[in-house]
């Protein structure tokens, strides 16, 4: 008998059937003697629904009352599949979030919890009741409600799982795990059993969109094991939790992550002074443009040459600020290119295996792609290349790393 | 400067452009330095919207989860309407009933107010802004959310009226004030400019659907002036008080009111024998129908005949009963009739004035109509006709008693 914390999403319970097929998978843990807290988003569409009513009053709607209009969207899925609970013969009491004190800060739209009283609670599960909490809201100490910004539910899921020291949170979603790479690219790619904290934020923030990637900082941070799993399919889905230590061998990388977003700069025959780097970020900063992948080389005569990465949508704005401090500082020349992928090999396993960077190259020169940047953290290798051979990239790291195979023991 | 609790209802606040123009009237009253109190209905059509989602769900939803669903309705017109202020550069806040403590018992779907801590919303009153409280809605002792009943709003503006101390509370709806009876069957019909809470739920009671029966009781024991008017006409309303002893002469009618939707039961021959009333009336009462007018003739023989009136979709269950009762007392005869419609004038006027009960069945009997039943209040004299006469007869006597005048003093 476990204590779960169970988080659906919008498209879960985006129907009256679909909130019943919900209520029968809870009514089988039920009756395996699991204690069940549930959390939901709204049915999908129904924030949206509400957003545009606000937009449609106010441009930039205040943001005390859009957070009172759109926690409606919650309090009616709790309520329904309370409903749903109690016609298959289960207590169930549902709770908004001010009633279970899901305690924030007043940052209205994205506020942060700081305190889940998890007693009330406790009473409930102890009385056989399975408790169902809005998701993705909560109440500031003046009593005012607050929202913790879009997809904040999986981070109320993890909250509630660390107050109560739940033994999962389980994130039901429309994907039954987390895969090696995009399956839509790598029709070889497979469901990963596990994977740690570290690993899935550097898949997540890479475009693979299963969690919020708050919600997994916070899981890490209060080692809650967190389990992706399908609303629809059933399965085993994907644990993601500390390292595993037990594990004798370990697979060297986990996953594939890439991305098409990135446009890609560069100044080059900057004079290489001290305080270069940050002559020329700074501007790009103030303008508010945030800066992915940054790369400096030493170029020939006293100069350097620095190329970053930037949401293609601001290469333009980059590259006027760009401009003008190449002017500044007497560079000789600013380039752009929005014509480039970036692909990234993730796995903790690096970190006590050479050799894996090689291993990465000669893959990508086996197949004639030019890499145009390489960096390195700890668990992570990202290369910038030419956009067009991204699928080909993706396909034969996916290969040679051989993370089609169940045991993805590589390379040793 | 005054005090207001303004309510709005659903078809007031119906769209996004009704609420915008709720918002204009409200900016208008506030620059001409009032303190406002709105509380608001949930837009037309959203709470049988939501009942619609828990009855796909349950036939008889859980009574503590359809208030959790039900509440979100005025949660939603609340947050709109602040921002409707906003945008109009007035500082508003909204208020869910939990919020602003509306405490009740707990009684889900028809709970009762028990208390109101009017400090917070003094506090924002004093602080200049308009405070915004949805309607219908409460909190019991243990933080449950609960709901009034249907048309509970007007029961929330009245209760939030007396705890602030208010000067009036006002019911904006689609009618511009309280008639001297329904303007369908008598053009001629006038609106009152005043009207005794005494007067009002004899009329309420009997068809003039204005405004909740409960709401008009709780501002008579509180004495809260309230006054009926349009949300999209400007005019003066109807104001609903306490009699106002100053006017030198009142009028002997307010108004007269009727009603379709009963049927007559007669019991006959019945020996007249002490408690028969209560041996007749007593298995139709367990047999939870509602009874109306009440009206027991001695008979021939020392026998008694006793006729009553219920809803028309009770009368062959209440016959029922009376068949069986009938055999158990020796009655002779059970008589059922649903083409009979009730027509009553009101007024506190009649109280110090003879003859008021003879002119009314001579005006009827001028038209040649059977008067069936009789029976009268302190301020009310009812007769049950045959139905095809009822609009004839309202005519008939909203002539006679001249309530097209505008003095309307009629019988002096």
């Amino acid at each position: 008998m476990s204590l779960l914390v169970q988080k659906f999403g919008g498209t879960s319970v985006g129907s009256v059937e679909r909130i019943e097929a919900v209520a029968d998978k809870l009514a089988k843990f039920h009756a395996e003697g699991h204690q069940l807290v549930v959390v939901l988003s709204a049915m999908s569409g129904e924030t949206n629904r509400l957003i545009g009513l606000a937009k449609q009053i106010q441009d930039h709607p205040t943001p005390r009352e859009l957070d009172v209009l759109v926690a409606t969207g919650e309090q009616v899925t709790i309520a329904l599949l309370a409903m749903a609970l109690h016609k298959r013969g289960i207590d169930a009491r549902s709770y908004t979030g001010a009633q279970v004190r899901i305690l924030t800060d007043s940052a209205f739209n994205k506020a942060r919890i700081e305190q889940i009283d998890s007693e009330p609670m406790m009473a409930d599960l102890k009385a056989g009741r399975i408790v169902v909490v809005a998701g993705f809201q909560g109440v500031d100490e003046q009593g005012n409600i607050t929202t913790l910004g879009r997809g904040g539910s999986d981070t109320t899921g993890v909250a509630l799982a660390a107050a109560l020291k739940a033994d999962e949170c389980q994130i039901y979603t429309d994907v039954d795990g987390v895969y090696t790479t995009d399956p839509r690219v790598v029709p070889e790619a497979r469901r990963l059993d596990r994977i740690t904290f570290e690993e899935m934020l550097e898949m997540a923030s890479l475009g693979s969109k299963v969690l919020q990637i708050r919600s997994v900082e916070f899981a890490g941070k209060y080692n809650v094991p967190l389990r992706v799993l399908s609303s629809f399919v059933d399965g085993p889905g994907t644990l993601i939790s500390l390292e595993d230590d037990s594990a004798m061998e370990k697979p060297v990388i986990s996953g594939i992550a890439f991305t098409r977003d990135e446009a890609k700069l560069t100044i080059r025959g900057v004079p290489d002074t001290p305080g270069v780097a940050s002559r020329i970020l700074g501007p790009v900063s103030e303008a508010n443009i945030e800066v992915d992948v940054i790369v400096q080389n030493i170029g020939a005569d006293q100069t350097t040459d620095l190329t970053f990465t930037v949401q293609k949508a601001e290469m333009q704005k980059a590259a006027d600020v760009l401009e003008r401090v190449a002017g500044e500082l007497g560079a000789s020349q600013v380039l752009k290119d929005d014509k480039v992928a970036k692909v990234s090999i993730v796995g903790v396993g690096m970190r006590s295996h050479a050799g894996v960077a090689a291993k990465m190259f000669a893959a990508l020169a086996a197949h004639n792609i030019n890499i145009q940047l390489i960096t390195t953290s700890e668990i992570k290798i990202s290369v910038v290349i030419e956009e067009k051979f991204m699928e080909l990239a993706v396909r034969g790291l996916h290969e040679a790393f051989e993370l089609d195979k169940t045991d993805a023991l590589a390379s040793h």
